[in-house]
């Protein structure tokens, strides 16, 4: 955690195919671009005095890259790993390597879903976990990680 | 949906040992009583304009009865269901009755404890859910809740 | 079993949720309402020339208990666990008590809906089960112990 | 289902080895034949005043081709797989065929034998399963199904 | 593989319930019926110049006998096990009596269909396996075996 | 722990069906009723100069209610948790608000019985176990306890 | 078992593509033929002055009605069910209408096949078995039967 | 689906490590190019009147890229996922983007090699799936496609 | 069970390792020797006037010989097999061959250790089981065979 | 194999409590002792002109050591490693030392037995395997290695 | 392998998060960076006579591609895959690719970690593992290469 | 750890039929004798300044002992359990009587081999491991510990 900063730092982190959000499957995500969600976290930072950055990326490696930059750097992360939530152990061991408050969010209800969509790699290394509130589930885990590191 | 009501109506139901909270094993559950967290629940509620009320008990049957006699009544469940969360296909079935929304929330997380504690008869009976938020995770449950149903 | 007696008494257990029979889940349980169902079944009795006594409970504990009253008392058992079924082990230890035929009933096919639903904790210590038959299952459930008692 | 007609038609098949019942092993069958089981359903048919045929083989095939030949000739199957209850997807793909309630018969009560007993082929895509009450089994599977239909 | 002989042979063989196509669950298998298909098999095979037998049977002891008759007779096999491809260890063994190749065709995607459909006893004892594309899959398959045995 | 009483308090909990100890079973559970056990464990208590109270319910509500109650205020837990060994964790829960030895006692040998006895959910938050041995189990978990926090 | 007669006779059942032997897979099941080595299981009979009838066939219906005939007719069998010895309850049915001795025979040591082959329905109904010791498993199977029936 | 346009379009898709066909493994692989296989592709495309484009890629990223820029471009897909068949959730989700047919290929059969080749996370996605018929599977997955979206 | 005798004869085993108490790990055994744990046992059991000997070996041979060789001389059995009690179907075996009330002994509580050590051999085929109680379990099962051997 | 030698030798290897033959157990490994059983051995050897010597331990080790010397000293083995069969790989790798066909017997059916006696270590390294003879399962063995090695 | 190249070249690839080593979890890790790993490995690599070049990817296809590039290039591999040991079937099929020996190198001992780190995709295409030996497994890695290829 | 001492000792453990390494299976083994291995291992001690002692048995029993017997004598284990690896708890629990690094050794690849061989119950309480580097597995692993302990 970097102490001496004024400005809380958070990182938002999107997965595969978010980039798609608002393109098909309203049903299971809405029909909000990604765009626009980005947009809105970055409001309510503005409210709550945080910095947000956002990174989404198809590539497992670039999120890994992504959250490997961000040691040292930011406050606390926020992570839908999408399809990586439950095949990627990079994405874990590199959240492994952060020592800051971790929110894993997903827009839908992933108990509602395939079997193996239950199975989480991030879920036990995260602080938390938020999942079928739609693009409201960023909105709170960064109110509740502007909360944990006030 | 009880259509016709001004005011929306939210129950949150809390399972056994939760009337403990605050007493002990403070690193999975926090130090704040549940009549604290009630209140913390009911003064959002006020600020959201809905009305809430808090039921908890250590009987899986009490639990049941108090989500029946909820039918038709509610507006949106949280649901806490703590140990009966993996054990209890009765409160399943209570909230099949229901045909609001539910979000199901956990104090701690989760996935961080014994595996048996994964698995939840609720999730995906759910409309979402929130874990390891502490008692946050009930206010962002009702926010939540209170904007689905606006 | 009670062997002096003239007329054969037989009790009929209904687990949780049932006393919502009729007002919700059409699909799996049909519209009649438990006090309909448990006329029906008397009516049935009275033609057969046997007693029945039936009683539902939310509260696993006082099923338990309702079962251990019966011993000595009954001839045969009409049980229907619901959500029980699949985690009683309390239950199945009070049916084991007896000494009198038991018919498990469960008014859905079980087999068609959740993988937990396929185990029963009863069903090898009952002598017989009908599922899927509706309302009409007690009634089967009655005149075979009535069969079985004569 | 053949709408025009005026008597409702039963097709009751019987799988493997039924043909020795009342022969062997009558803890779990019963010392009744099989003759005697089908000349009692079909009393008891005459009764209700629908039409009953009877069928048994020990090959798989002979089952599956009686089904077939029965698709929009029958208004409702009971069957009792026996053996091929466990091992039989040719016989549910046949049952699929049909589109008139199926109701699933056992002699034994399947759940007090082996593991592998307990699982059928045959029960999801059933109407409904009878299990343990002897040949009266077939008799309720008979007034079950007459209701159904009339 | 029969050296000598100018034209090559193919033999294919339909499985259980496959003599219903075009009768029933055209969802699963489309709306024509197997004389079609054989008929359109044959059509395709004059054009490759090579030699097609059809067989079908519900029973499993005629499947193996139609393929150990076929051994040493036949340049390549096509078959559509149907429900014994999940069940049929006797068709495997009868299938390794062959040293030609063997293409296993099924009209629907097994793998959108139940778990227990997943899983093939002929599959890692054939040369390919073709699935979901309706009666054309027989075609295909008749093509890749003439292009194998040319 | 109680550290400034005088004399050591330690709670014996038994769970459902125990009430018919001596009644029903014999093979299983002997044929003493509670009631005598009870007193026994209070001889013994006595001469060990500690103090006992015991609790039965069929109830898992109240079993987890009286383990609450007894936070702080006991020196050692005896529990023979019975059907709610192997489906409760609720009761898991309220022993793991207690910080005092707790022995679990079966009076019948588990490892004996239907596999999903052999699982309990207490074993591992208890300090010791004692199966198999009867009601003198109890009595040697009392010398144990008072032993231990003598 | 037929008590009055004089000489003891032995049924010898094979399994589908037991009729191939010698034709296919030499490695798994030799180069005898199944003519030949009925021959000399009869030749070995006469020796120890029983009497034995062999049976094969590809269909599992003939091989349970073989079973079936036998009832009360034989004083020991000797079976090789092949393929079904993984797939067939209906002749684990057939084969617990006997109360004779059975021997259940393998040419090949299914333990060193693919792991299906390592179950047997057969096994644990039958007094004993014997693998890998191609024909001469016969033998031993028969003078085995001979000494127990002596 | 391009609804408007004159000539359907294809677009072949090949997983990891294909760009190495004909240079290694040719036991499973064959010894044809991917340049080769592509090329003959194309050719059979221009006589069936489809455009074909194809796609390599090791990197999963790319090919969920690949597969989402084809979105509303396309009118069928063909996938070879290689070795992300088995492990890649995010092509999964790309495919579930789409809604036009879509065939698997695989070149060597699966079913043969390694249990974990045996699953697929894109077949219950497909339409169709074609394995072991080498380059062959793409030209019928072609032929079949362009018979579909004809 | 030796009939005639006067004075009962107990005999303790200890398995592998049990040689090392108190030079190691005292967390899961404690600090006592194995000397002074059988110097306990041995003045119990004077004051209960029964007769002990005690055995200690690494050897699963020699522990299943030391208990073959008690066969028809013990009149009750105490057994800690330690490392074996999860391994060793030897001595299960050599177990069986007694006919004499056995008592199962483990020092430290092995449901809180590694997966495998939750598994027993030995527990189904004792008549108890002590876990947990350090050496006192041995006093324990001492008394407990004591007053059942009376 | 000793290739120039005119006697052929076996070796009889039986694993532990196999000493305690024929004084408790009858049910599952009769009455006679290991002593007449190898002396039945050796005179039916005789007969056959082979050498035979038996050794039996309790010991892994021994038997492991006993197999070892064997190595390029016997034609063939017969082992009935008792227990070991089930938990020893040590055995197994003793045995695959050897170049010589090898027949595992066991007296009892241990398919008859417990689910951990169904899985042996050797089966599948052992040319054969005869189970349930009892003592004549030796002697078939005997039989069949002096013809293989003849 | 290159046959008639002077000097032997050897590849050694880091997977994911390698990068990082030295700046977090040292107790898993070690405190040196890759740089100084590559640096000794290099050194090491100079004194034996061996060409040693290196590369670390975050990105599963930049792996898969550094390995195709080897082929035909280098006579061994030294490889750690780090988090796509876990998950990886691409980099597994690359490593097919190679016709010299591989050894796989973790730092860590990945038996003490999470049970998903137990199982490796690369273990059994690979020569041989070095695990739990922190950077000087590289160095036993490239002796054992060197020794291998000299 | 003996801290006084002035040279470093290591103890060689060889687990059962390592003693006949160079005899049989070379495949697996290599065709060194274990003489030679030790030889070498204990030249390479030499030039280290380390002491090695070395030491194999076929008996789990004295392999335990000879670990027991190195507790507080030795600073480093080298041990090959061999079979042991995969059924022995009792020398895991030697081995965690010991508080100096262990490092684990195998000939051949046991990821390799049959699935049993893949677990090893002492890789979890080992330092490192190293497998299919054949006898320079145990030259490593000496160097590694030199380094370790120096």
């Amino acid at each position: 955690m970097a102490q001496t900063q004024q400005v809380k730092r958070i990182l938002v982190i999107h997965g595969p195919n978010l980039n798609m959000l608002g393109k098909r499957e309203p049903e299971h995500y809405g029909s909000q671009s990604l765009g626009a969600i980005d947009r809105s976290i970055k409001d309510r930072a503005r409210e709550l005095g945080v910095e947000v950055s956002a990174f989404q990326s198809n590539h497992e490696g670039e999120l890994v890259e992504a959250i490997q930059a961000a040691v040292g750097q930011i406050d606390g992360l926020i992570i839908n790993p999408a399809a990586f939530t439950h095949t990627s152990v990079a994405i874990r061991d590199a959240v492994l390597l952060l020592d800051v408050p971790v929110v894993e969010v997903h827009l839908s209800n992933i108990h509602k879903r395939e079997p193996f969509r239950h199975h989480s790699y991030i879920a036990d290394v995260a602080t938390a976990q938020i999942t079928g509130l739609g693009p409201a589930g960023y909105i709170y885990a960064l109110e509740a990680l502007a909360e944990m590191i006030a």
